[in-house]
């Protein structure tokens, strides 16, 4: 198995866990879990295939990933009630596949030779889209737009770190591994210690 | 004109007038209820052929489809007024596009000698997406949503029998009828008589 | 640079400003600005090159439309609380972008030779879908919802002047200025004059 498929499995796993958690909170039934699963878990993907005209689609070409996230959604469905926050334990599963599929996307774009710009973007479309029609569809306010978060911000850091470590000519192991860590890294100090970039504000500053 | 020609039709024609019910509930004008009654119309065989790489999409190849979707818009914009209940009208019209549009996307996919699984998923994404996006887009909770109702899963179960007559060799004219009939007695079973599938609760189980 | 080129430059530069606005009413970071600035300024010119099955999509073939719309963030972020009124400023960039993308769009289809429908509805495509995917993801009631609103009718307006000058040969300098003029005079109108089409009343008309 290539690193590539590792990353997309990985982060198709654990979105398609979002999905479902996503899923017990609207309460819906097994099929509606595993509907928006795969929704999160390969919408982020399906457009960077789309974007790349790659063909087959990375799902179509390979159906395995189906039934991860079909196991992750039946998984859920009978487990999620031992939680005790479905929300925490989202926002925390969701940052670790945020993380691992920039890697994944920028994998894609890198095994594309394509330019940095594109592996960058390739990354956060990767990362952020699943995440975002996740929360659109169920009518929630995205976490992409969670006011003084980071969360594109950290997918960007990751992609560039990613794009970076090619430019260098690093191991792929080594700058996709990097990719994933700073993504995760800054995600996560976001969550828990509150890291955070200035945000707009619209009163003008004192200067 | 073949089978798929004839289930895409009646699929865009009954869609395009839920789309444009829609737009009379946000009081739209003409062209917006064309815009919406294309979107919901159009929406689910479009992301198909994207994903199955069909070129060009159906759509671009036989505009007929745009002429059908606005005559839908331009009848319901001058008759909406007479029904009794818009939603009422709406959801039924919805539950019969579903299952026409279930069975025209398991057929592009069986005509493409697609496996079993992307058979499956190609009926779901056409049958549930172009709703799912006239619902998201003027901001309702989309119908596939709704708990303790069928709607993934009628479309789930359609799709199986299509992708399971293919594998006997039935005849595609029997197994595309069975499965726009079982999807249809499924989603309509739950909106008459309350079917449901279990949906998840957040309390534990009693065992 | 060819006109189609300058034309595509404008709209995004547009675009994007009008999602950099977005952005700054949700308060996010600069990434954030960029993300969706981005997503508003090459989502309806991204959509329409899929769907005509162009490779690759304009902004991977040229990276400097990435460049344009991260400027455009950069300068949002500083200078938006300059703005009196960042809603009315929004709406009205975003009648000018929807000119400008109305007549890219016509373009690409007019030379891949499409036919008039096509022509228009590419026009339209990437006249709104952008501006509409932005809305969507901030959880605003779209501006091509608008009740009593020149929107969709704006873009099909000009998108059928480009379409008509084509057919009797017209310069495309001048049919596509045709194009961008007319759609953004209608939607203007609109905005300023309450120009709008019947829109659809529930109640019964009285004859």
């Amino acid at each position: 198995m290539s690193l590539i498929n590792l990353l997309d499995y990985g982060s198709v796993l654990i979105f398609a866990i979002t999905g479902a958690l996503v899923a017990s909170r609207a309460q819906l039934d097994l099929v509606g879990f595993a509907f928006i699963a795969s929704l999160t878990a390969l919408g982020g993907g399906t457009i960077r295939d789309l974007l790349l005209d790659r063909n087959p689609i990375f799902w179509i070409d390979n159906p395995t990933y189906l039934a991860v996230a079909g196991a992750a959604a039946l998984a859920v469905f009978f487990s999620a009630h031992l939680l005790e926050s479905r929300y925490r334990t989202l926002i925390w599963l969701d940052s670790f596949a945020l993380a691992i599929a920039v890697a994944a996307g920028a994998a894609v774009a890198i095994g594309q030779d394509q330019t940095a710009v594109i592996v960058i973007l390739m990354g956060m479309i990767t990362g952020c889209m699943g995440g975002l029609m996740r929360d659109v569809v169920v009518g929630q306010v995205p976490l992409i737009l969670k006011q003084g978060e980071l969360y594109a911000t950290a997918a960007f850091a990751g992609a560039a770190a990613a794009a970076t470590g090619r430019h260098f000519g690093l191991d792929p192991l080594l700058s996709l591994s990097a990719c994933a860590l700073i993504s995760w890294i800054l995600r996560a100090g976001s969550l828990a210690l509150g890291w955070h970039l200035p945000v707009y504000k619209s009163t003008p500053p004192k200067v």
